[in-house]
């Protein structure tokens, strides 16, 4: 399997890409003209550049309009190519993509458009050249790939094959299979991309919010199967405009690109990609997606008096603390089948340090993560000694794997019990760990959700947006089909600037309940600092929600808020733990299988509202 | 004239919004319910806080999907309308805003809709409340004003009227010439909101996009004035969703807004809005938009060895000093029309300290600056003694008004003249300043834009976005009708995070030239540091247009950028001086009116070139 990208994918000047995708491990770039025209760098001296770096150079793009029922302009258009030539010859590359024309004097006549592309590709062939024609989803008159194929059947020129972009083919809604039987030979290029589903013209949806294979809406692997069914040898490479990634760090952005690659050819192979394919797609990854036994734990970091106090909270909670760590300052906190370590080596406030989940094979889970380009941890980054594989996910945070069931044989063994530290009873109150709440980086929103999905095996099933008081904010969450691991990413769908307060973007750890209301009020009773919910919230859920008097009285006294939608969500939450991290007890009630975003600006007020009280005393 | 502002066009929890829409001098608000249900302030305490800050609610906003084929389900509605009655009641306010259903339930026989109306109006009668109807441009069935309309006159009850907003209306194309025949007294309140063109889902571009009145592409006076014609006699009120607004400070955002109400105001009243609407947008800034006379002036500021270097770039391009204050560290530099104070009072790096516009009444300008509510600079702020009135714009930028053609019998009297200092004649070189390029920061970029329309006078002409090495960039420039004063304002598209280096977002000063070819070499001998242009970028050139090949040989040697388009456009910039300015000289041919932002992004390359290789020496 050969993996290219297109240098428009990536942030910075055209040097700055090319040291990017060499640095994630692409074979070859697709060179996009205005890159190359700003930069210093000559045709010659990018040609030496990418050999030192092991890129091939895949394609050069892209030639615009060129067809046109005006001769002199038509005339004009094939100098303007040989000027292009000449810069292809010097870089050393035999394949340009040519897009089918978007000005008003664009041919709308077949014959005469095969004879415009035929003069085209004879000369190109004159040099050794070769012309991949594709149809943009706006062409004037070509835009659809039936089109474009057409067009480059009727031709029959050696030198002249079609590009196919899932982009420009899924956004029509047009049907991949048809391509199955285009002869693979003259594919000459593949553009690989995905998409949110939106609703907005298809140019500035294409310009601006493309996104890598897994991270949108499209059946990417649908498209695949039968390009390669066709018989098509070329590199999968990547073509994505995107205005995040546009001005992101491009060496992460590289590396998220090429994971989307892996994953898409993995699932692609899985789902029966046929004989022909095996040699594009085969095996990238190897080891399958790890069965998943549930969050093993999550760690919460802090600085030591902090961490104290976060021992508190987790007892006023219920947990009980059931060992400490034989040589780090880490305890280990248990209610049911959560798990919580609080390590002091912090050097701020509450935050949280690290997730593991539990697999049936960690090391097998481990080597899938590294061969999706997942950073393999140093031992001595975990709170544990076992041997616990980790490695870190996009903003860091440390991913864990434990083995399913071996909770007390196995890393858990790190610990000395405490003497007085019999974990509760399953059943009084906290039973596990829900799900976790997972602020990200502006600029990795989409690169953690792929990260998940494909590392994981976890599926995006929900996703979402809501108006919260500092600003509007995108959810996605991932779980696994029996939902034992649930993770909700959000992200503020603008960078934040100088006004939005700390209080912002917090993480949280959601613990689940089979009864909220006891266990809001058990913790109240014991000290939990609770957060305050307005009147005003409940007098708002009495007029939208037919609720008994008594059970409101009961969700107003103890802040509980309440959502209703396919199912209903009761969540309590705590203030602020001296940082940007706040603990949840939640209860799913008829198959609720959302994450109560409804209520997270109201939440977020009052944490807001909670940090100024605190800041007044 | 009596303003107000949803509570939903700013960010922050509720009160942050009330202190801000007070502070901004707004007379009302409309309370967004969200907002309210997420304070822990009561509804009465939300009354007395508003009368506390001089606000009056004009409106509780907004009741969602009342009518329904489902008589569950309505008499539901009507239980849940009880509720937010209550809630009006302690706020003190009497009129709500329902909406035209979005639901499938939606009622779709008029008869019934105005039936199920009359029904919620009657009991909002009892309660001495009224209902505001508006027909969402999504809605199921109503989605027109004049249906929204019809309905209401079915309903033919006093407690029941239309709301009208501009967006709604606009969005849809809809003439709004027609509402000048609903009786005034039913229009029971209106709502406005600009927005640019953007051809996607309506509801996503009414969430995100809507901009306050003149910052976008409606024609708001022309909807303003069949509105006052009717007799409508409430407030002008905005409701603005808007992504930016929504994460911004909320204290300049609403000064921002009721800008944009003061300058609507002016532009209705201009265009003869009829005697009906005098009390309503009556004389609201006072002073007419001043006649311009040119860029009198700009300030650089820099510490005091870099104001020296810049002394010897501006002497390099041909400039002149011709005088030093009486008093400070500035001096003054000259060439043709184009003047340049360079001030060594700064901290950093070269920058941009000041602009100054020539104009026919600087008192009146300054005067009408105030009146849209820019905030007048104390006097010891600007760089000359002479009374020169200035004021900040939304950046902190002092702008200058100076006396058309009392260049030397004002301000510059402050100057001592130097000896050898003769301007340099006319036509030689620079002949006067061409624009200013201003980049502004992330959350003042509509602002800005409104800010110079308003204060100026000046018209947004051009707008556009191109792809710069680091992220996108918007750019919006503005000028009056003689084109003597322009000003260029860009943004980024997103607000720069980590990998974006300070080179990305540098401000400039364009001083014009009719032979920008022999300023350009005069330039380079003396010495000037020009910024290197690739000879990719030439032969990119050549392939492009069919120029002369001595004129593209000049350009390669001098770095000279080219672009034609309705004329053509010539540049030659300097290096990044020292911080984040640069300078340029420019010629426009045969009418060209634009900005070269086609070229930007090559010299965005070229400046991040020059700071490495400058950091790598």
């Amino acid at each position: 399997m050969r993996t290219a990208i297109a240098t428009v994918c990536l942030s910075g000047t055209l040097e700055d890409k090319l040291v990017a995708a060499a640095d994630a491990g692409f074979d070859g770039v697709e060179i996009f003209e205005p890159d190359l025209v700003a930069s210093p760098t000559s045709p010659g001296e990018v040609r030496v550049l990418c050999r030192d770096l092991g890129l091939s150079i895949d394609l050069y793009q892209p030639f615009r309009d060129l067809d046109s029922v005006d001769p002199g302009r038509f005339a004009a258009s094939l100098r303007r190519a040989e000027r292009k030539f000449d810069v292809m010859a010097e870089l050393g590359v035999d394949r340009v993509l040519v897009c089918s024309s978007v000005g008003p004097d664009a041919v709308t006549d077949d014959g005469l458009l095969a004879a415009q592309l035929t003069e085209l590709a004879s000369r190109a062939a004159a040099r050794g050249l070769r012309i991949a024609y594709e149809a943009l989803a706006w062409g004037s008159h070509v835009n659809t790939y039936e089109h474009s194929w057409d067009v480059v059947a009727r031709a029959d020129h050696p030198a002249l094959g079609v590009c196919l972009d899932s982009f420009h083919i899924l956004s029509r809604g047009s049907d991949p299979a048809p391509i199955a039987g285009i002869p693979g030979e003259k594919i000459f290029f593949l553009q690989l991309a995905d998409a949110p589903h939106l609703s907005m013209d298809v140019l500035q949806w294409s310009r601006h919010h493309r996104l890598f294979p897994g991270q949108g809406a499209f059946d990417l692997p649908a498209f695949l199967r039968p390009v390669l069914a066709a018989g098509y040898t070329g590199p999968l490479s990547l073509e994505v405009f995107n205005d995040v990634f546009r001005q992101a760090d491009p060496g992460p952005t590289a590396v998220d690109a090429r994971r989307s690659l892996l994953a898409l050819a993995e699932a692609t192979a899985l789902a029966g990609a046929g004989a022909r394919a095996s040699a594009v797609v085969a095996d990238p990854v190897a080891a399958p997606a790890p069965v998943l036994g549930g969050h093993a734990f999550v760690e919460l970091l802090a600085e030591p008096a902090e961490a104290v106090r976060l021992g508190g909270v987790l007892a006023s909670l219920g947990f009980v603390r059931t060992g400490r760590h034989r040589s780090k300052p880490v305890e280990r906190w248990e209610q049911g089948r959560a798990r919580v370590l609080v390590n002091a080596a912090g050097t701020g406030g509450a935050a949280l340090g690290a997730l593991a989940v539990e697999s049936a094979d960690p090391p097998a889970a481990a080597l899938r993560a590294q061969r999706l380009l997942a950073p393999l941890l140093p031992r001595e980054r975990g709170p544990a000694e076992a041997d616990l594989a980790a490695v870190a996910a996009p903003d860091g945070t440390p991913l864990f794997f434990a083995r399913t069931g071996d909770f007390a044989g196995g890393w858990s063994s790190d610990f000395v019990p405490d003497p007085d530290g019999r974990p509760a009873p399953a059943g009084s109150g906290v039973t596990r760990i829900d799900h976790v709440g997972l602020s990200e980086p502006f600029d990795h929103f989409d690169e953690a959700a792929l990260f998940y999905r494909s590392v994981l095996g976890l599926t995006p099933v929900t996703a979402g947006e809501f108006a919260a008081p500092f600003g509007l904010i995108r959810g996605r969450a991932l779980t696994d089909d029996a939902r034992s691991v649930r993770l909700a990413l959000t992200v503020a769908r603008l960078r934040r600037g100088d006004w939005a307060p700390a209080v912002a973007d917090p993480q949280y750890v959601a613990f689940a309940t089979d009864d909220v209301v006891a266990a809001a009020r058990r913790a109240r009773d014991a000290g939990a600092p609770l957060l305050a919910i307005p009147d005003n919230y409940y007098d708002d859920l009495a007029a939208r929600y037919e609720l008994e008097p008594r059970d409101l009285a009961t969700y107003r006294e103890l802040g509980i808020l309440y959502t209703r939608d396919d199912g209903a969500y009761l969540q309590v939450g705590t203030q602020l733990l001296g940082g940007r991290l706040f603990l949840l007890l939640v209860q799913r009630l008829d198959g609720y299988d959302g994450y109560g975003w409804a209520d997270a600006p109201v939440r977020m007020a009052a944490h807001r509202r909670n940090r100024l009280v605190r800041a007044a005393t």
